[in-house]
Protein backbone atom coordinates (compact mmCIF):
# COMPACT_ATOMS: atom_id res chain seq x y z
CA UNK A 1 0.00 0.00 0.00
CA UNK A 2 0.99 3.37 -0.40
CA UNK A 3 -0.17 6.65 1.21
CA UNK A 4 0.34 10.62 0.23
CA UNK A 5 -0.16 12.47 3.48
CA UNK A 6 -0.65 15.97 4.42
CA UNK A 7 -0.61 18.08 7.18
CA UNK A 8 -1.37 21.66 7.48
CA UNK A 9 -3.24 22.18 10.29
CA UNK A 10 -0.54 24.47 12.32
CA UNK A 11 2.53 26.56 11.21
CA UNK A 12 4.32 23.02 9.74
CA UNK A 13 3.64 22.70 6.39
CA UNK A 14 4.03 18.69 6.26
CA UNK A 15 4.21 16.00 3.39
CA UNK A 16 4.95 12.49 3.49
CA UNK A 17 5.37 9.36 1.17
CA UNK A 18 4.42 6.18 3.03
CA UNK A 19 4.59 2.61 1.27
CA UNK A 20 4.32 -1.09 3.38
CA UNK A 21 5.43 0.67 6.61
CA UNK A 22 8.46 3.09 5.42
CA UNK A 23 8.38 6.62 5.40
CA UNK A 24 10.12 6.89 1.44
CA UNK A 25 10.01 10.89 1.91
CA UNK A 26 8.77 13.29 3.79
CA UNK A 27 9.11 17.24 3.51
CA UNK A 28 8.61 19.43 6.69
CA UNK A 29 8.99 23.46 7.52
CA UNK A 30 7.94 25.23 10.74
CA UNK A 31 8.06 28.47 8.99
CA UNK A 32 6.05 31.48 8.58
CA UNK A 33 5.43 30.99 4.79
CA UNK A 34 1.64 30.93 3.99
CA UNK A 35 0.69 26.59 3.88
CA UNK A 36 -1.35 28.41 0.72
CA UNK A 37 2.08 28.94 -1.24
CA UNK A 38 4.21 26.29 0.28
CA UNK A 39 2.37 22.90 0.26
CA UNK A 40 1.81 21.78 -3.31
CA UNK A 41 5.75 22.47 -4.01
CA UNK A 42 6.41 20.74 -1.44
CA UNK A 43 4.30 17.29 -2.64
CA UNK A 44 6.28 18.06 -6.34
CA UNK A 45 9.51 18.21 -4.88
CA UNK A 46 9.08 15.16 -2.77
CA UNK A 47 7.43 13.37 -5.56
CA UNK A 48 10.23 14.46 -7.98
CA UNK A 49 13.13 13.25 -5.18
CA UNK A 50 11.97 9.84 -4.91
CA UNK A 51 10.17 9.80 -8.68
CA UNK A 52 6.73 9.26 -6.91
CA UNK A 53 4.05 8.22 -9.75
CA UNK A 54 0.93 10.20 -7.92
CA UNK A 55 -1.06 7.73 -9.94
CA UNK A 56 0.65 4.74 -7.85
CA UNK A 57 -0.70 6.00 -4.60
CA UNK A 58 -4.05 4.16 -2.93
CA UNK A 59 -5.12 7.19 -0.75
CA UNK A 60 -4.40 10.67 0.67
CA UNK A 61 -3.92 11.19 4.09
CA UNK A 62 -4.79 14.44 5.52
CA UNK A 63 -4.92 15.91 9.06
CA UNK A 64 -8.69 16.61 8.92
CA UNK A 65 -8.23 19.49 12.23
CA UNK A 66 -9.20 20.63 14.61
CA UNK A 67 -6.09 22.92 14.20
CA UNK A 68 -6.12 26.19 12.29
CA UNK A 69 -9.09 27.11 10.31
CA UNK A 70 -6.69 28.59 7.15
CA UNK A 71 -4.26 25.66 7.48
CA UNK A 72 -6.72 23.14 7.61
CA UNK A 73 -9.43 24.72 4.44
CA UNK A 74 -5.85 25.23 2.59
CA UNK A 75 -5.34 21.39 3.17
CA UNK A 76 -8.07 19.67 2.59
CA UNK A 77 -9.27 21.86 -0.07
CA UNK A 78 -5.43 20.62 -1.63
CA UNK A 79 -6.19 16.82 -0.84
CA UNK A 80 -9.94 17.07 -2.28
CA UNK A 81 -8.36 18.75 -5.41
CA UNK A 82 -5.68 15.84 -5.47
CA UNK A 83 -8.10 13.24 -4.62
CA UNK A 84 -10.89 14.01 -7.43
CA UNK A 85 -8.44 14.46 -10.14
CA UNK A 86 -6.89 11.20 -9.36
CA UNK A 87 -9.57 9.28 -8.05
CA UNK A 88 -8.58 8.17 -4.97
CA UNK A 89 -10.22 7.72 -1.35
CA UNK A 90 -9.30 10.46 1.28
CA UNK A 91 -8.09 9.43 4.85
CA UNK A 92 -9.28 11.63 7.49
CA UNK A 93 -7.16 11.74 10.43
CA UNK A 94 -8.06 12.91 13.32
CA UNK A 95 -5.03 16.38 14.26
CA UNK A 96 -4.90 15.62 18.08
CA UNK A 97 -4.57 11.48 17.51
CA UNK A 98 -1.53 11.90 14.76
CA UNK A 99 -0.22 14.43 17.25
CA UNK A 100 -0.25 11.91 19.98
CA UNK A 101 0.97 9.02 17.46
CA UNK A 102 4.76 11.08 17.40
CA UNK A 103 4.71 9.07 21.24
CA UNK A 104 4.20 6.10 20.13
CA UNK A 105 4.60 3.46 22.86
CA UNK A 106 5.09 5.90 25.14
CA UNK A 107 5.08 5.05 28.83
CA UNK A 108 1.84 6.75 30.73
CA UNK A 109 -0.59 9.03 29.07
CA UNK A 110 0.23 11.11 26.24
CA UNK A 111 -1.59 14.95 26.33
CA UNK A 112 -1.07 16.75 22.54
CA UNK A 113 -2.36 20.56 23.44
CA UNK A 114 -2.73 23.16 20.08
CA UNK A 115 -3.02 26.72 21.16
CA UNK A 116 -6.97 27.20 20.27
CA UNK A 117 -6.76 31.02 21.26
CA UNK A 118 -9.47 33.16 23.35
CA UNK A 119 -7.88 30.55 26.32
CA UNK A 120 -9.07 27.56 24.92
CA UNK A 121 -6.94 24.33 23.93
CA UNK A 122 -7.41 21.71 21.49
CA UNK A 123 -6.53 18.88 23.08
CA UNK A 124 -7.32 14.97 23.99
CA UNK A 125 -6.16 12.31 26.06
CA UNK A 126 -4.38 8.85 24.68
CA UNK A 127 -2.57 5.97 25.57
CA UNK A 128 -0.83 3.24 23.84
CA UNK A 129 -1.20 -0.53 24.66
CA UNK A 130 1.24 -3.33 23.51
CA UNK A 131 -0.49 -5.05 20.64
CA UNK A 132 0.15 -8.35 19.75
CA UNK A 133 3.39 -9.61 19.92
CA UNK A 134 6.13 -8.11 17.36
CA UNK A 135 3.15 -5.55 15.94
CA UNK A 136 3.09 -2.30 16.96
CA UNK A 137 1.93 -0.45 19.94
CA UNK A 138 -1.86 0.31 19.74
CA UNK A 139 -3.23 3.59 20.27
CA UNK A 140 -6.30 3.71 23.54
CA UNK A 141 -8.08 7.22 22.90
CA UNK A 142 -8.82 7.88 26.89
CA UNK A 143 -10.95 11.21 25.78
CA UNK A 144 -11.20 12.20 22.21
CA UNK A 145 -10.25 15.63 20.89
CA UNK A 146 -11.93 18.69 22.23
CA UNK A 147 -11.93 22.29 23.14
CA UNK A 148 -11.14 23.11 26.32
CA UNK A 149 -9.86 25.48 29.00
CA UNK A 150 -6.02 24.32 30.34
CA UNK A 151 -7.42 24.27 33.67
CA UNK A 152 -10.05 21.31 32.35
CA UNK A 153 -7.39 19.01 30.77
CA UNK A 154 -5.04 19.51 33.65
CA UNK A 155 -7.76 18.14 36.02
CA UNK A 156 -8.72 15.31 33.86
CA UNK A 157 -5.39 14.36 34.06
CA UNK A 158 -4.57 15.07 37.59
CA UNK A 159 -7.71 13.11 38.48
CA UNK A 160 -5.94 9.92 36.22
CA UNK A 161 -3.07 9.71 38.81
CA UNK A 162 -0.40 9.04 35.81
CA UNK A 163 2.41 10.32 34.25
CA UNK A 164 2.00 12.28 31.46
CA UNK A 165 3.93 13.31 28.40
CA UNK A 166 2.44 16.95 26.92
CA UNK A 167 3.65 17.89 23.68
CA UNK A 168 1.99 20.65 20.43
CA UNK A 169 2.30 24.20 19.92
CA UNK A 170 0.69 24.39 22.95
CA UNK A 171 2.50 23.43 25.46
CA UNK A 172 5.02 26.38 25.04
CA UNK A 173 1.86 28.75 25.54
CA UNK A 174 0.73 27.24 28.37
CA UNK A 175 4.12 25.97 30.04
CA UNK A 176 3.69 28.58 33.10
CA UNK A 177 -0.04 27.24 34.06
CA UNK A 178 0.95 23.55 33.86
CA UNK A 179 3.52 24.44 35.90
CA UNK A 180 1.04 25.40 38.63
CA UNK A 181 -2.01 22.86 37.66
CA UNK A 182 -0.23 19.88 36.95
CA UNK A 183 -0.26 17.45 40.38
CA UNK A 184 0.97 14.12 38.78
CA UNK A 185 4.43 14.25 37.52
CA UNK A 186 4.87 15.08 34.06
CA UNK A 187 7.56 15.97 31.17
CA UNK A 188 7.50 17.31 27.53
CA UNK A 189 8.12 15.68 24.13
CA UNK A 190 11.53 16.94 22.73
CA UNK A 191 12.00 18.93 19.64
CA UNK A 192 12.07 16.14 16.72
CA UNK A 193 8.78 14.57 18.85
CA UNK A 194 6.54 17.97 19.71
CA UNK A 195 4.76 19.02 16.26
CA UNK A 196 2.85 18.12 13.29
CA UNK A 197 4.33 15.66 11.07
CA UNK A 198 3.00 14.61 7.66
CA UNK A 199 4.53 10.93 8.74
CA UNK A 200 2.60 10.72 11.70
CA UNK A 201 -0.57 11.25 9.82
CA UNK A 202 0.42 8.82 6.93
CA UNK A 203 0.93 5.95 10.16
CA UNK A 204 -1.94 6.39 11.72
CA UNK A 205 -3.67 6.42 8.37
CA UNK A 206 -2.30 3.13 7.40
CA UNK A 207 -3.52 1.85 10.64
CA UNK A 208 -6.74 3.20 9.61
CA UNK A 209 -7.09 1.49 6.31
CA UNK A 210 -5.53 -2.27 7.34
CA UNK A 211 -8.93 -2.39 9.68
CA UNK A 212 -11.20 -1.12 6.98
CA UNK A 213 -9.63 -3.67 4.43
CA UNK A 214 -9.52 -6.64 7.03
CA UNK A 215 -13.22 -6.01 7.55
CA UNK A 216 -14.05 -5.92 3.97
CA UNK A 217 -11.89 -8.42 2.61
CA UNK A 218 -8.97 -6.68 1.64
CA UNK A 219 -10.85 -4.11 0.07
CA UNK A 220 -10.86 -0.17 1.01
CA UNK A 221 -14.36 0.78 1.30
CA UNK A 222 -16.00 4.00 2.29
CA UNK A 223 -16.36 4.69 6.24
CA UNK A 224 -18.00 7.95 7.36
CA UNK A 225 -15.56 10.25 8.80
CA UNK A 226 -12.42 8.03 7.96
CA UNK A 227 -12.29 7.00 4.13
CA UNK A 228 -14.34 9.57 2.22
CA UNK A 229 -14.78 10.41 -1.53
CA UNK A 230 -13.30 14.15 -2.65
CA UNK A 231 -17.12 15.13 -2.33
CA UNK A 232 -17.77 13.85 0.91
CA UNK A 233 -14.39 14.81 3.15
CA UNK A 234 -14.56 18.30 5.05
CA UNK A 235 -12.59 19.57 7.88
CA UNK A 236 -13.45 19.24 11.38
CA UNK A 237 -12.73 22.48 12.78
CA UNK A 238 -14.37 21.70 16.55
CA UNK A 239 -15.05 25.20 16.93
CA UNK A 240 -17.25 28.23 14.83
CA UNK A 241 -14.72 30.01 13.13
CA UNK A 242 -14.76 34.11 14.38
CA UNK A 243 -16.65 35.56 11.53
CA UNK A 244 -18.80 32.69 12.30
CA UNK A 245 -18.63 33.23 15.93
CA UNK A 246 -19.73 37.35 15.15
CA UNK A 247 -22.35 36.19 12.75
CA UNK A 248 -24.36 33.91 15.22
CA UNK A 249 -23.54 36.26 18.10
CA UNK A 250 -24.96 39.54 15.80
CA UNK A 251 -28.05 37.21 14.90
CA UNK A 252 -28.52 36.38 18.78
CA UNK A 253 -28.43 39.96 19.79
CA UNK A 254 -30.75 40.84 16.78
CA UNK A 255 -33.25 38.25 18.16
CA UNK A 256 -33.50 38.72 21.65
CA UNK A 257 -36.44 39.83 23.03
CA UNK A 258 -36.26 43.65 23.63
CA UNK B 1 20.98 27.63 19.78
CA UNK B 2 20.96 26.82 16.10
CA UNK B 3 21.99 23.68 14.59
CA UNK B 4 22.34 21.92 11.25
CA UNK B 5 22.25 18.17 11.77
CA UNK B 6 23.20 15.19 8.61
CA UNK B 7 22.17 11.67 8.58
CA UNK B 8 23.30 9.27 6.36
CA UNK B 9 24.46 6.53 7.85
CA UNK B 10 21.74 4.12 6.60
CA UNK B 11 19.61 4.14 3.41
CA UNK B 12 18.01 7.35 4.61
CA UNK B 13 18.98 11.19 3.74
CA UNK B 14 17.92 13.02 6.11
CA UNK B 15 18.42 16.54 6.77
CA UNK B 16 17.16 19.25 9.79
CA UNK B 17 17.34 22.57 11.26
CA UNK B 18 16.92 22.89 15.01
CA UNK B 19 16.62 25.94 17.00
CA UNK B 20 15.27 26.52 20.05
CA UNK B 21 13.53 23.05 20.83
CA UNK B 22 11.72 23.06 17.67
CA UNK B 23 12.93 21.96 14.38
CA UNK B 24 12.51 24.84 12.12
CA UNK B 25 12.37 22.15 8.98
CA UNK B 26 13.80 18.55 8.03
CA UNK B 27 13.90 16.68 4.66
CA UNK B 28 14.20 12.83 4.73
CA UNK B 29 14.25 10.62 1.53
CA UNK B 30 14.74 7.05 1.84
CA UNK B 31 15.35 6.42 -1.86
CA UNK B 32 18.22 4.62 -3.58
CA UNK B 33 19.81 7.76 -4.65
CA UNK B 34 23.22 8.17 -3.65
CA UNK B 35 24.10 10.43 -0.97
CA UNK B 36 27.15 11.91 -2.57
CA UNK B 37 24.68 13.39 -4.87
CA UNK B 38 21.53 14.47 -2.72
CA UNK B 39 22.50 15.61 0.79
CA UNK B 40 24.01 18.88 -0.17
CA UNK B 41 21.14 19.92 -2.98
CA UNK B 42 18.77 18.49 0.37
CA UNK B 43 20.73 21.35 2.75
CA UNK B 44 20.35 23.68 -0.14
CA UNK B 45 16.48 23.35 -0.52
CA UNK B 46 15.91 23.29 2.99
CA UNK B 47 18.10 26.18 3.55
CA UNK B 48 16.09 28.59 0.68
CA UNK B 49 12.81 27.22 1.66
CA UNK B 50 13.17 28.47 5.64
CA UNK B 51 15.60 31.25 4.86
CA UNK B 52 18.34 29.66 6.61
CA UNK B 53 21.71 31.92 6.97
CA UNK B 54 24.47 28.88 7.24
CA UNK B 55 26.59 31.71 9.60
CA UNK B 56 23.70 31.52 11.93
CA UNK B 57 24.16 28.23 13.00
CA UNK B 58 25.90 27.53 16.23
CA UNK B 59 27.20 24.22 15.18
CA UNK B 60 27.01 21.28 12.86
CA UNK B 61 25.57 17.20 13.97
CA UNK B 62 25.90 14.07 12.47
CA UNK B 63 24.93 11.11 13.30
CA UNK B 64 29.15 9.41 13.32
CA UNK B 65 28.51 5.87 13.14
CA UNK B 66 27.99 3.34 12.68
CA UNK B 67 26.56 2.36 9.49
CA UNK B 68 26.92 2.21 5.80
CA UNK B 69 30.64 2.85 5.13
CA UNK B 70 30.04 4.69 2.15
CA UNK B 71 27.07 6.39 4.09
CA UNK B 72 29.24 7.96 6.89
CA UNK B 73 32.03 8.62 4.67
CA UNK B 74 29.94 10.87 2.66
CA UNK B 75 28.29 12.76 5.70
CA UNK B 76 31.78 13.01 7.78
CA UNK B 77 33.48 14.95 4.68
CA UNK B 78 30.71 17.13 4.08
CA UNK B 79 29.92 17.84 7.67
CA UNK B 80 34.09 18.80 7.32
CA UNK B 81 34.05 20.74 4.68
CA UNK B 82 30.91 22.78 6.45
CA UNK B 83 32.07 22.95 9.41
CA UNK B 84 35.74 24.18 8.18
CA UNK B 85 34.65 26.98 5.66
CA UNK B 86 32.01 27.83 8.13
CA UNK B 87 34.22 27.86 11.47
CA UNK B 88 31.91 25.92 13.23
CA UNK B 89 32.39 22.91 15.60
CA UNK B 90 30.91 19.45 14.85
CA UNK B 91 28.31 17.78 17.11
CA UNK B 92 29.19 13.50 16.80
CA UNK B 93 25.90 11.80 17.46
CA UNK B 94 26.11 8.13 17.88
CA UNK B 95 23.90 6.69 14.93
CA UNK B 96 22.66 3.97 17.64
CA UNK B 97 21.99 6.37 19.68
CA UNK B 98 20.39 8.92 17.96
CA UNK B 99 17.87 5.90 16.42
CA UNK B 100 16.85 4.91 19.98
CA UNK B 101 16.22 9.48 20.11
CA UNK B 102 12.93 8.46 18.11
CA UNK B 103 11.33 6.46 21.06
CA UNK B 104 12.10 9.01 23.60
CA UNK B 105 9.98 8.80 26.50
CA UNK B 106 8.67 4.88 25.24
CA UNK B 107 7.73 2.00 27.80
CA UNK B 108 10.14 -0.26 28.51
CA UNK B 109 14.05 -0.97 26.87
CA UNK B 110 14.50 0.31 23.39
CA UNK B 111 17.00 -1.31 20.39
CA UNK B 112 17.46 -0.03 17.92
CA UNK B 113 19.01 -2.66 14.87
CA UNK B 114 21.05 -1.72 12.29
CA UNK B 115 21.74 -4.47 9.69
CA UNK B 116 25.88 -4.87 9.34
CA UNK B 117 25.85 -7.71 6.89
CA UNK B 118 27.43 -10.70 7.80
CA UNK B 119 25.65 -11.94 10.24
CA UNK B 120 25.68 -9.01 12.14
CA UNK B 121 23.75 -6.28 13.77
CA UNK B 122 24.88 -2.48 14.79
CA UNK B 123 22.52 -2.03 17.51
CA UNK B 124 22.50 -1.47 21.42
CA UNK B 125 20.15 -0.93 24.57
CA UNK B 126 18.67 2.08 25.58
CA UNK B 127 15.80 3.59 28.30
CA UNK B 128 14.21 6.68 29.41
CA UNK B 129 14.12 8.15 32.76
CA UNK B 130 11.63 10.97 33.65
CA UNK B 131 14.46 13.84 34.21
CA UNK B 132 13.21 16.75 35.83
CA UNK B 133 9.33 17.95 36.08
CA UNK B 134 8.21 19.75 33.25
CA UNK B 135 11.62 18.36 30.83
CA UNK B 136 12.63 15.93 28.43
CA UNK B 137 12.82 12.18 29.23
CA UNK B 138 16.12 11.75 29.62
CA UNK B 139 18.76 8.81 27.62
CA UNK B 140 20.14 6.16 29.35
CA UNK B 141 22.45 4.06 27.95
CA UNK B 142 22.34 0.32 28.94
CA UNK B 143 24.44 -0.99 26.52
CA UNK B 144 26.72 1.24 24.07
CA UNK B 145 26.72 0.87 20.17
CA UNK B 146 28.27 -2.34 19.12
CA UNK B 147 28.87 -4.92 16.44
CA UNK B 148 27.18 -8.31 17.74
CA UNK B 149 25.08 -10.83 16.26
CA UNK B 150 21.29 -11.26 15.99
CA UNK B 151 21.56 -14.22 18.56
CA UNK B 152 23.68 -12.25 21.41
CA UNK B 153 21.67 -8.52 21.39
CA UNK B 154 18.52 -11.44 21.98
CA UNK B 155 20.03 -13.36 24.73
CA UNK B 156 21.38 -9.75 26.85
CA UNK B 157 17.75 -8.61 26.35
CA UNK B 158 15.58 -12.00 27.42
CA UNK B 159 18.40 -11.85 30.72
CA UNK B 160 16.91 -7.93 31.55
CA UNK B 161 13.50 -9.13 31.61
CA UNK B 162 11.37 -6.72 30.11
CA UNK B 163 9.45 -5.06 27.36
CA UNK B 164 11.81 -4.27 24.27
CA UNK B 165 10.68 -1.76 21.16
CA UNK B 166 12.74 -2.71 18.12
CA UNK B 167 13.90 -0.56 15.15
CA UNK B 168 16.03 0.29 12.48
CA UNK B 169 16.72 -1.19 9.19
CA UNK B 170 17.75 -4.74 10.58
CA UNK B 171 14.13 -5.15 11.97
CA UNK B 172 12.79 -6.49 8.86
CA UNK B 173 15.84 -8.50 8.09
CA UNK B 174 15.53 -10.47 11.31
CA UNK B 175 12.36 -10.70 12.09
CA UNK B 176 12.00 -14.43 11.89
CA UNK B 177 14.58 -14.86 13.66
CA UNK B 178 13.75 -12.19 16.71
CA UNK B 179 10.12 -14.03 16.50
CA UNK B 180 11.67 -17.22 17.55
CA UNK B 181 14.63 -15.99 19.71
CA UNK B 182 12.82 -13.30 22.24
CA UNK B 183 11.65 -14.58 25.30
CA UNK B 184 10.42 -11.34 26.73
CA UNK B 185 7.28 -9.16 25.40
CA UNK B 186 8.71 -7.48 22.20
CA UNK B 187 6.96 -4.45 19.70
CA UNK B 188 8.34 -2.53 16.87
CA UNK B 189 8.26 1.15 15.74
CA UNK B 190 6.27 2.08 13.00
CA UNK B 191 6.89 3.83 10.17
CA UNK B 192 7.05 7.72 11.73
CA UNK B 193 10.06 6.13 13.87
CA UNK B 194 11.50 3.52 12.25
CA UNK B 195 14.65 4.79 10.17
CA UNK B 196 17.02 7.30 10.76
CA UNK B 197 16.22 11.16 11.13
CA UNK B 198 18.29 14.34 11.32
CA UNK B 199 15.75 15.54 13.25
CA UNK B 200 16.40 13.07 16.45
CA UNK B 201 20.07 13.72 15.77
CA UNK B 202 19.65 17.53 16.30
CA UNK B 203 17.50 16.94 19.24
CA UNK B 204 20.28 14.64 21.03
CA UNK B 205 23.31 17.05 19.62
CA UNK B 206 21.27 19.92 21.18
CA UNK B 207 21.36 18.14 24.67
CA UNK B 208 24.64 17.40 24.26
CA UNK B 209 25.81 21.01 23.75
CA UNK B 210 23.60 22.12 26.82
CA UNK B 211 25.37 19.67 29.12
CA UNK B 212 28.42 21.14 27.27
CA UNK B 213 28.01 24.75 28.00
CA UNK B 214 26.64 24.28 31.65
CA UNK B 215 29.70 23.09 32.82
CA UNK B 216 31.65 25.75 30.96
CA UNK B 217 30.51 28.34 32.03
CA UNK B 218 27.45 29.02 28.87
CA UNK B 219 30.53 28.62 26.25
CA UNK B 220 30.66 25.52 23.74
CA UNK B 221 34.14 23.90 24.35
CA UNK B 222 35.95 20.96 22.32
CA UNK B 223 35.05 17.43 24.25
CA UNK B 224 36.81 14.47 22.35
CA UNK B 225 34.62 12.66 20.35
CA UNK B 226 31.72 14.81 20.90
CA UNK B 227 32.58 18.61 20.11
CA UNK B 228 35.15 18.46 17.55
CA UNK B 229 36.62 20.68 14.97
CA UNK B 230 36.36 19.98 11.25
CA UNK B 231 40.19 18.28 11.55
CA UNK B 232 39.44 16.34 14.58
CA UNK B 233 35.90 14.54 13.33
CA UNK B 234 35.97 11.03 11.88
CA UNK B 235 33.33 8.44 11.42
CA UNK B 236 33.08 5.65 14.41
CA UNK B 237 32.90 2.43 11.83
CA UNK B 238 32.89 -0.04 14.97
CA UNK B 239 34.37 -2.46 12.54
CA UNK B 240 36.63 -2.76 9.60
CA UNK B 241 35.40 -1.95 6.03
CA UNK B 242 35.71 -4.73 3.43
CA UNK B 243 38.84 -3.53 1.82
CA UNK B 244 40.77 -3.27 5.14
CA UNK B 245 39.80 -6.41 6.07
CA UNK B 246 40.98 -8.19 3.20
CA UNK B 247 44.41 -6.53 3.35
CA UNK B 248 44.36 -7.53 7.01
CA UNK B 249 43.34 -11.44 6.20
CA UNK B 250 45.97 -10.99 3.41
CA UNK B 251 48.62 -9.72 5.67
CA UNK B 252 48.09 -12.13 8.53
CA UNK B 253 48.19 -14.88 5.73
CA UNK B 254 51.62 -13.64 4.82
CA UNK B 255 52.61 -13.48 8.28
CA UNK B 256 51.80 -16.61 9.32
CA UNK B 257 54.68 -19.20 10.58
CA UNK B 258 55.04 -21.69 7.57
Amino acid sequence: MKLLALDTSGMVASVAVWEDDLIRGEYSMNDKKMHSQTILPMVEQLRDQIGLEMESVDAIAIAKGPGSFTGLRIGSATVKGLAYALNKPIVSVPTLHALAHQLCGSEGLICPILDARRNQTYTGIYRYTDGERGAFPEQVILRDQCAVSIGEIAQDLNARGELVTFLGDGVPVFAVQLRDLMKVPYRLAPAHLNRQRAAAVAALAAEYCRKNMQAHDGRLVPEEGVIESAFDHAPEYLRLSQAERERKEHADQENAPA
